[in-house]
This record gives C-alpha cells, sequence and structure tokens, in this order.
C-alpha cells in the first residue's frame, strides 16, 4: 500500500523561491530571516503544497509536537469529554496526540512515560491510578486527579468545595438528615478530598448525616443493603443523599424505584461529575459539574507552559451545581 | 523541562552484546541473523532497557508504527466504544495511535491524509461525513460508516439488516401499525440502508407503516409534531415506533411520557446503536446493537492487512437485537 514518493522536498521549494536551502531551512523551523525572504519561502511552500517532515525535524530540534495522553478508557463519559477537550486544544496549536486507554494493561503508561523521557513526545497528560508508576522528577508530565509528586503538576476540580457545596445544597433544598455514599480509592488522590469537603458542609450547616462508604471493587448493592436498612414501613428515613459519583446516583435513583421510593419527593439525590444521557443530553441527576473545559485547558498550559511563569504543584478549578431531576429545584 | 539524555544507545547494545553494530540493527529492524546473535542482542537490550528510537526508525525503514484515527467527537457514545477499542488493538500490536477529532475542525482530516500519503503515519482510521475530503487511491485508509471510492475498504455494521431487523421484530411483539422516525443524510452511507432495511421487514411481514423523515439539522421537535397529529383523544394511533438512531428514540421517549402515552404498554419503541447509559450501565431503549469491537478489529486486519490476502471495497458486520426496557419482551 505504500506509495513512492514523489512529494516536494525543502530544495525543491528553496528553487522555486530564488533562495539558499538554509533560508528555507530557518523559516521552516521558526528562525529569524528577512521579512521578504520569509514572504518568499512562504509563498513557495504554499505553492508547492509542501509538507515540514515532522520526523526529520523532531530528530534535530528534539521536539516531536506530539503529545500523550494517558487515560484509563473513552467509554467512561467524564473521560471521553476529557480526551475531546484535551484533543480539540492540542489540535488548535498543530500537536499531534497519541492516545494511550490504560484500563486493560497498565503496562503501556510506563512505556510513555519512557518515550517521554527520551524526548519521542513532548510530554505527557496523564490520569492514570496505577501506583507503580514511576514518573522521573524532570519528565514533562502534568497529572490530572492524582499528585504523582511535587515536582509534577496536578490539575483537578476543587473536589473539597464540590463536597461541600453538595452537602449546603441538600440542606438549603431542606433537607435535615441526609447519607453520604462513597467509594473510596485507596490511593491518595483528588476526587477523595469529596468526603471532607461534604463533612465539612454538614458541620457548616449543622446537618446530620451517616455515612456508607465502600471499598474499591466492592459490589454497588452493598449501597442498597445499606438503604434497606433505614426503610420502615415502606418510608426511608433519610431525606437527601449524596453520592459520590454520578454512577452510584443512578444506581441509587434505580433501587430507590424498585422501593417505590419517589425521587425528589420522598428523597432527594446529588451526585458528582456532571454526566450527560448520550454525552450531551440531560444530566442523569442533579449533579456537582467538573469544569471539564477548563480541565483540559489548565493541562495543556502547563504542559506547554502557556502564560504561565512556574508549575503549580496542584491546581484546583472551580465547581459548579447543576439540576436535573433528582432535586426539588427542578422545574 | 527537557531532560539532558544518557539512554543507552545502539552503540552500548553492540558492546553489551559483544556483536558488531550492524548486527544490533539487523536484530532492532526484525532482519534475519544467526539465532545465538539474536538472543545476545536481545538480552543486551534488556539488561541496558535499551528503546528503540522510532523517530529515526521510522525514517529509515518508512514506517511509523503509527496509525491515525479520524473520528468526528469521543463524546458521542458510539464515537467513544469506537476509539476505545480501535486504541486497545493497536497497542496490543505495538503500534501508536494518533487521535483526531474532527467536529469543529474538518480541515484537520486533510494533514491527516496527507500524512498517510507521505508515510509520516503508516495509514489511517477514519469516520468522516466530509465530502471535501480527499484520500488518493494508494493511501493506506480504512473507512467506516461511508465509501469514499471502491480503492478504499469501507467498514459498518449490516445496516440493512438492522432495518429489517427492527421491523420484524416489532410485528413479532405484536405490532401492526407502525412508524419510521428518520433523519437522513445528504451524503451517501451506510446508515442509510437502515431505511431500506426497514421497508423490506414490513414488506415479508404485511406490516404497515408510516414514515417522518426529517433532514439533518433539522430539529427532533419535527417528530415530535407529527407524532402529535397522531395522538386522538389522548391514544396515539401507532402501536411501534422504529427510531433510526437511539438519540432520536430516547427524545421520542421522553416526549411520549410528557403525552402521557406508556413505553411499552402502548407503543413499543426500537432505536439503533446499541448505546448504553455510563457507556456500560443500561441500554437507552430496546435496540439494533452495532458490533463495535468486530467493526474495530475488522478495520485493524484491514489497514494492517492480517489474515486477508486482498481488500474488500465493503464490509457489513452482523448486528444483533437487544432488549432494553421499551418493548415488551423485556422481564
Amino acid at each position: 500500500m505504500k506509495k513512492p514518493t514523489s512529494v516536494p522536498t525543502m530544495k525543491d521549494v528553496a528553487r522555486e523561491a530564488g533562495v539558499a536551502l538554509g533560508t528555507v531551512s530557518k523559516v521552516v523551523n521558526g528562525l529569524p530571516v528577512g521579512e521578504s525572504y520569509r514572504i518568499k519561502v512562504e509563498n513557495a511552500i504554499k505553492k508547492l503544497d509542501y509538507q515540514v517532515n515532522h520526523y526529520a525535524q523532531g530528530l534535530k530540534a528534539n521536539k516531536t509536537y506530539t503529545i500523550a495522553l494517558l487515560i484509563p478508557n473513552t467509554v467512561e463519559p467524564f473521560f471521553a469529554a476529557l480526551v475531546q477537550h484535551i484533543n480539540q486544544l492540542l489540535l488548535q496549536r498543530n500537536y499531534r496526540m497519541l492516545l494511550c486507554t490504560t484500563d486493560s494493561d497498565s503496562s503501556q503508561e510506563q512505556k510513555y512515560a519512557t518515550m517521554a523521557q527520551q524526548n519521542k513526545v513532548d510530554g505527557i497528560i496523564g490520569l492514570t491510578y496505577n501506583p507503580n508508576l514511576s514518573i522521573e522528577e524532570n519528565t514533562p508530565f502534568v497529572s490530572i486527579d492524582r499528585s504523582m509528586g511535587p515536582h509534577i503538576p496536578c490539575v483537578a476540580c476543587d473536589n473539597f468545595a464540590g463536597g461541600q457545596m453538595a452537602a449546603e445544597k441538600l440542606y438549603d433544598l431542606g433537607c435535615r438528615n441526609v447519607a453520604f455514599l462513597r467509594i473510596g480509592s485507596s490511593l491518595t488522590n483528588e476526587p477523595n478530598k469529596r468526603k471532607a469537603g461534604f463533612e465539612n458542609g454538614c458541620l457548616n450547616r449543622k446537618l446530620s448525616y451517616e455515612m456508607k462508604i465502600l471499598d474499591d471493587g466492592d459490589s454497588l448493592s452493598f449501597f442498597d443493603q445499606f438503604l434497606s436498612e433505614h426503610i420502615t414501613n415502606g418510608k426511608l428515613s433519610f431525606d437527601g443523599i449524596f453520592c459520590v459519583t454520578d454512577r452510584i446516583a443512578y444506581h441509587v435513583i434505580k433501587f430507590l424505584k424498585r422501593m417505590q421510593i419517589r425521587v425528589p419527593e420522598d428523597v432527594q439525590i446529588i451526585g458528582f461529575d456532571g454526566i450527560r444521557i448520550l454525552g450531551n443530553s440531560d444530566y442523569i441527576c442533579s449533579t456537582i459539574v467538573q469544569p471539564i473545559p477548563e480541565i483540559a485547558q489548565m493541562c495543556i498550559e502547563l504542559l506547554l507552559q502557556e502564560n504561565l511563569p512556574a508549575k503549580p504543584p496542584l491546581v484546583c478549578l472551580p465547581v459548579s451545581y447543576a439540576a436535573g431531576g433528582t432535586t426539588k429545584d427542578c422545574p
């Protein structure tokens, strides 16, 4: 299938422009040349449809204009949206993006980390819960949701503020006895702060709460069991539930429907993430929305060092609340 | 952020293995050498953790071990799942995948096509409705859902069979007067065949049907209007609806709920695509499921010419039916 190449070379451009080969090279590599030369070369490039050979250029300039994105998968809506936004922002900057989904083979991550150490990609944006992944200190790496060490910037939404917002919102909507359903990761990470934020919000509002915490990997049916124990004569003792993810909220809403407990009339529910059905339709539930476009933007600014003098170790971006049909503030 | 490289070179491997530099080069490039030499080199590569420089290798062997995927976005669940499966299969083969989402800038597609023509990527898998995209005949390109010409393989699900299956299934579930809701693309493409398949299925079962066809870009609310015109005294005259996508089905189900028409008791609904909430949870509706893992696999086999002597112009892969709560066959 390979085609014999008859594409224009840098020499052809030099001939067309009537300038020296070195002048073309300077223009292509963004080095300063006289304005009239630059215009001649650019016109010749346009006329011949000359394409810069990025592989040759990469070898020379030690720059590949390629960023790798490590992400567990693209099927979970939160990840899918991150991939979309990061991809768009890179393409706008004439960067290419290598995608590496890591759910089924986490050993891939180390390969890409090594590529970045060897300048085979210009940098990595990674969302990883792989405890064995080792990133050398000076590897150009920006992490999402989990700190990889003090010298590697981590970008996340403000999970603490989001947890607090959920508690205060439930109180303000009339809830007085709420449940907090959470699956915790054993790894230190930013989303774990939703718990502390929620507790703080409850404290602020003097809102009483009960917590049910599962371990990563536990079946969601343990939440059903917990809620069942709080149902007496068909009535749930909680009037509000904060679920640490929209996925848990979706599960709980289905369970309560089976138990004929009405949402939001009998119990109001708030999730976290801001997931929409079909990617861009209705919210799954009332939810704390992660600022995905802003997370993507910040990752790229940090990695490419745009507008930023130094690399902060942790950047937390503001969340917002969206009514999604499982609270009493919905039309 | 760039680190001074002190990584092992091919020379270091040759020294460690006690062989000539040319022998290392042969092993790295997959050329035949004596078994004992190959083992020596491989052991040295392992010991030194030597990484092949794919950029240098790409220049030499005219092979980049990189495939580009062009896809409108990663947010629509069907696209998200395709990206996931294609990515996994490429990584398993030690290929890297460049992702290019094209919704917001379709001019990107031509750039990647040019890269493939110039052997800067080994090939492209593309799902595109860009009528201006021109792919040269001998570019390594595999298309999804839309034929780009007789010399470029196109992979799709069997859309005709899926449409027929929907009609026959509605009949077999008791429907006798059905509606077909469709948004048609002006571009010739494989999903357009769902219509002909559905009509054929209705003919087979002697099932009467009415069609409402919108143009690409029309508001889904025209379907609401069409259905309203078929409601008399709160009763819908159709007992079955085939929606040409799950997205349309989702919209229609919400509309019928507002009109207090019960699904599936009053009207049964079948969609197309097999979309699941949260990527891997419940189906949106009863649906004709696209075989996404098989589509991904076939694209890669065709592009890398695995197990296939020739490139067929069109490959249609079997669909299946899944009950998803909007038909009477659900538990």
